[in-house]
């Protein structure tokens, strides 16, 4: 065991803006043997998510700030390789916080076994986080209605590809908002009814447009001038889901708070936040029910995969830029 | 009945920014006599409201705007003077959208008896629309449990001083937002556990001392600074009620949105506009409840009540530099 080496990246600085390669650090290191209770992992995937740049920030949030010097934080999915813990055997697929590295030493409590009933890149993907939360966060806070209209921001996104399917499994008619003319094309392929290219043109004007008597449930992942014009073409009683602002990440001005919130009074309308492990206790009956609908062909699952974990820091801002195709994943 | 004369105030232009008086002709008519099924009522106190700024505006909102030339739109209370209708006599007391004039002819179905349980400009106040704005904006939507923080901006005002009296009646923690020593002391006064005068200090500073535990349920009237302070100071699954943002309304530039709105994410919190009209089905119950309140010395109104019809351009301003100490009230 001693001579497996891993190499992994730390947090090296607190970027201001659009993190840099400086923001990081490559290590290597000796392979930690796994103590009483603790697994060794292989890592072979790793998920790569908008959130990460709110943790790399020394702000009070939802979870602690990644610390400077520390691994970075990431929900990965890999290999036992050795147990210390006689509920996992070498060759159980696992999924957990192992970090960016190559290789876990982590205490089996904290490690989920994966049923092998998808390809491992799905459950980092549709039957992992990016799934779980367009699951709650368009059920549970949206509460779509069969006929109402769903507009999706950062449509194409792991969250917001998932969101359009299920508003299309529960009756509704689902506008997804996405950059170019690849990802509206993507977004017409798994079954949205319209798609609008951000890029293209007056977003407004679109939803006008495709949304003829107003949106009842926008679910929101970039803010900004895009959470502005959804705002303005609310219908009565609308439900806003707040579920992320990639638009507004990394800012280095005041945040753009959204102008036109007084449309909620007007329309008696609600817009909250969601944050998916609220509904940890729910997880499984989340995947199983998803995993049914993928399967009948209901719901596609669509990951973009960049191998080389030494990508990390370069691959992430794909995410900033717009220009990953489904759930970002690394390959180790 | 001929020779009665109307005075009365119409909507002369759309004002940019706060109304002058060029925006109101001040016009001399003879007063029409009812038809049938109606009434003539001779206008006692007219109510002057931050929502009519909005209504001088041609967008689309909850309610359309007033039409240039046409009689300011506003609730009022006064006499029956003349009847075309069996359920009214000369004498009643009414209620209605009499507007900003001596006299109204107006459809009998369109006026509420007003019954003696209070002086009449109480109707205009706790127990007309700005204490039933109070009652189901806290009630319904902020859904305040005993011992949560409700904050209040505008908390003098008049739907303030009812949200904050129902706060405490509730079993709440009640924090105000106000303008100046004098507004603060009234707030003390009338029950509030904290005043926060916003031009004397840092409100996010006042906040963090005066909600340890964060805001549960805020209770908005003003929009701005002060929202964004508020959101700043969230309580896990707070509630934020959007019911106003008079520091918005005479804006000429674009409205401040939020820039805290994120916070709604980090602690799963909503905000909820609400309008009062739609709960007109239940006034009645409201107004008995907060009349049994105020018969237990466990509600105080207070109104500002200005004499003079002819004032109204210059007292409705009152309103938007916050120089009214309570319900703002025109006396005919």
């Amino acid at each position: 065991m001693t001579t497996l080496v891993n190499h992994r990246f730390t947090l090296a600085a607190r970027p201001v803006g659009l993190p840099t390669p400086t923001d990081f650090a490559y290590e290597e290191q000796p392979v930690r043997d796994p103590g009483e209770g603790e697994l060794l992992v292989k890592v072979r995937y790793i998920s790569l998510d908008p959130a990460m740049r709110g943790w790399m920030n020394d702000v009070r949030s939802y979870v602690p700030p990644i610390k400077l010097g520390e691994v970075f934080r990431a929900i990965a999915i890999g290999d036992v390789v050795a147990s210390s813990d006689p509920a996992f055997t070498p060759g159980d697929h696992v999924t957990g916080m192992f970090g960016v590295q190559e290789y876990a030493t982590i205490a089996a409590k904290d490690v989920t076994k994966v049923p092998p009933i998808a390809a491992l890149p799905v459950f980092l993907s549709t039957l992992g986080m990016p799934g779980l939360t367009a699951y709650f966060g368009l059920l549970e806070v949206g509460k779509p209605q069969p006929g109402e209209t769903v507009v999706v921001s950062g449509a194409a996104g792991a969250v917001g590809a998932v969101v359009g399917q299920i508003a299309k499994i529960k009756g509704c008619r689902a506008v997804g908002i996405a950059g170019g003319p690849e990802k509206c094309a993507y977004l017409k392929e798994i079954g949205y009814d319209a798609a609008i290219d951000y890029k293209a043109g007056d977003v407004g004007a679109a939803l006008r447009e495709h949304c003829p008597y107003g949106i009842n449930v926008f679910f929101d992942n970039v803010g900004g001038d895009i959470l502005d014009a959804a705002l303005a073409r609310l219908a009565m009683r609308a439900r806003v889901v707040i579920c992320g602002a990639i638009s507004q990440y990394n800012t280095t001005e005041r945040i753009a708070g959204p102008s036109n919130y007084l449309s909620l009074l007007v329309h008696r309308a609600s817009m909250t936040g969601m944050v998916v492990m609220d509904y940890a206790a729910r997880y499984a009956e989340a995947v199983a029910e998803m995993a049914g609908w993928m399967a009948a062909g209901k719901l596609l699952s669509r990951e973009d995969i960049v191998r080389g974990l030494e990508t990390f820091p370069v691959t992430l801002n794909k995410l900033f830029a717009g220009e990953n195709h489904g759930k970002l994943l690394l390959e180790v």
